[in-house]
């Protein structure tokens, strides 16, 4: 039951300013009004929860493809996370993924299944599941049909 | 609407490695099976799933502080995510956070109603509603009561 921490401070109000890290020194930034919400340069928490969508995919397919009988497997996925003004405040609304795998042994028809339910199956997607819109731009590149190898 | 970009690689299946990172450049780092579901160092999904929750509580408890009239607010969060095994699988189960503030000009019950309106409310956590459980220590230190100032 492994538990990750992480923590963030905020000092102002709408004209503030934030930064963020995590335990294992591998995320930290500054954040602000205009680096989540309009153009200024910097990170935001929709970064974040786009790495995590990202990671987690990408691992999650992988382990898929490999327990299909997949060699050689490379998954590399591009998340984007959307925010919308809704009202007076703001709503995650989209996760899209866009994956390019390569995996020696499975066909296309196989990847897709695994793709497709991996979308809302990995534990980050599942943990955003019915509260945002995923979609999923998946490709198996250069497959080597089933049976054949390297 | 912003839409903010991250990207993972994972290579191998489940003693594989991967590797994440985000646009701007504050975040990036390796992940592996140990790090995530073990006790390897590295970072992994759910620090980055921490780290955005922390952030966006961090900014909207601000926000609604300042937006109650509060002044000098600072708000310190800090974030610890969950997996836990369930069946044949993983599950991202609780984000419990625990935020310490300075507000001049609020007083504890109206702080208190912001910080459990939020706790569910921000973006972030709106975006896991339902599917995480939710945890919540916040406490408002040194308060200045309504009136009251530097």
């Amino acid at each position: 039951m492994p538990t990750r921490n992480a923590s963030a401070t905020w000092e102002g109000g709408i004209k503030g300013k934030g930064s963020f890290k995590g335990e294992s020194g591998g995320i930290g930034a500054a954040y602000s009004f205009g680096s989540r919400f309009e153009n200024a340069g910097g990170s935001n928490p929709e970064e974040l929860l786009a790495a995590a969508d990202a990671a987690c995919y990408s691992m999650a397919l992988s382990l898929g493809l490999e327990r299909a009988g997949a060699k050689n497997v490379r998954v590399d996925t591009q998340a984007a996370c959307t925010v919308e003004k809704v009202g007076e405040g703001f709503k995650i609304t989209t996760m899209k993924l866009v994956t390019r795998a390569r995996a020696d042994g499975v066909d296309q028809a196989k990847f897709r299944e695994i793709a497709e339910a991996m979308k809302e199956g990995c534990p980050v997607s599942s943990a955003l599941k019915g509260n945002v819109r995923f979609e999923l731009d998946a490709q198996l590149e250069s497959p080597t049909a089933v049976g054949g190898g390297r």
